[in-house]
């Protein structure tokens, strides 16, 4: 890239984290913990998002979810199936999500009736990780399918991460997925990060997962 | 995006496409054809492009291959597996290729020994469909695990597409893949495109991909 892209780059950058860093401030008013989803297309965030919100909700809290796609509202259609208001946000060619789609599509939601928002980014391992979104927390979800390389591949998002998903752990045996090598490959790039397993068809690693989420807001409010 | 963003955005695309135009009329001159192939990170790109080096190989081909991730030269070592000259782009940051890396690789190499170029574009279904590298055909890869909806939510990539492949397709039974639906997607962003499943593990599907393949270039020379 020429200097003056990356200089016009660098400017949009600052002005994403200046109004990220509002954002931030406005959640922790409103006692969200807010959670940034990222990982390939077709990795599983949405299926195993509709079970995470559902099984919050049945635990007594209030979650939303904001979800980014180039194009339809599909996501958002069965991300509402678990009963959790979700807004849908399309980016219409843009390959991630900046802080000001988020707070543009908080609008009308009074956010101090929730404690979790989830917003789950655009399937794309590269550039989500350039922008903040105001999050508390940025889980990164890799599929048993995909191949245990990726976090060698894609050191800056897996670097990034306060927390990582596998995802299809249904999918591991006929995929031969070698999970102490996917393991290691996490940690090289991000020493001691926290790896669940899940299967959203199966429906395991749901309860493990939210426990930890749930223990992350009790540790943010307790701290402030 | 701030409007002095997309007009420097659009100038970098523009001296792409002089370039991958130059590239292209170059590769003719060589005898080649040249085949972009894109996909999501962990479609299984190179497990496949290995097999089908190889059969071109034993066909008597000649191919060369140009593979590109942001870090790590892993998929360059595994394509030279198939025996055929291979080489890394590594991007470093950068979520696609753009025709300056391709140029930048080709250095050494005499063209006209072969027939066949391989450019395997950074794993992402959002970025590479806007940098031209020259390429006659341009092929979008899709995995059985990935789910059929891709090619509605990433309707750019899957729209310019010369033929879409289906990998992973001895996983279709365990994921519950809907061919039909996936197929049916994929012609309503791009009517009549040619679609091929494959797998790899089984090698199925590798010698028709290759009869098409070897089909384009006489095509193209033939016409000329």
């Amino acid at each position: 890239m020429v200097p003056r892209v990356l200089e016009l780059r660098q400017s949009v950058l600052t002005k994403n984290d200046a109004l990220a860093r509002a954002l931030r401030t406005r959640f922790h008013e409103c006692g969200l913990l807010t959670l940034n989803w990222v990982s390939s297309p077709g990795t599983g965030k949405t299926a195993l998002l509709v079970h995470l919100l559902a099984a919050l909700r049945t635990a007594g809290h209030n979650p939303i979810a904001l979800v980014g796609d180039l194009e339809t509202d599909n996501d958002a259609v069965r991300l509402a199936r678990s009963g959790a208001p979700v807004r849908q946000i399309q980016t219409h060619g843009i390959c991630h999500l900046e802080a000001q789609m988020v707070e543009d599509h908080l609008k009308g939601w009074n956010l101090s009736d929730f404690d979790f928002l989830f917003i789950e980014n655009v399937g794309n391992l590269v550039c989500p990780s350039s922008y903040d979104l105001g999050e508390d927390v940025r889980m990164v979800l890799l599929s048993a399918t995909e191949g245990e390389d990726k976090p060698l591949k894609y050191p800056k998002l897996f670097h990034s991460a306060d927390a990582a998903i596998i995802t299809k752990m249904d999918l591991a045996e006929p995929c031969e997925f070698n999970r102490d090598l996917a393991a290691a490959n996490i940690h090289s790039v991000c020493p001691g990060v926290p790896i669940f397993e899940t299967s959203a068809k199966r429906e395991e690693g749901i309860e493990l997962l939210c426990e930890w989420i749930v223990a992350r807001r009790s540790a943010l409010y307790t701290e402030a």
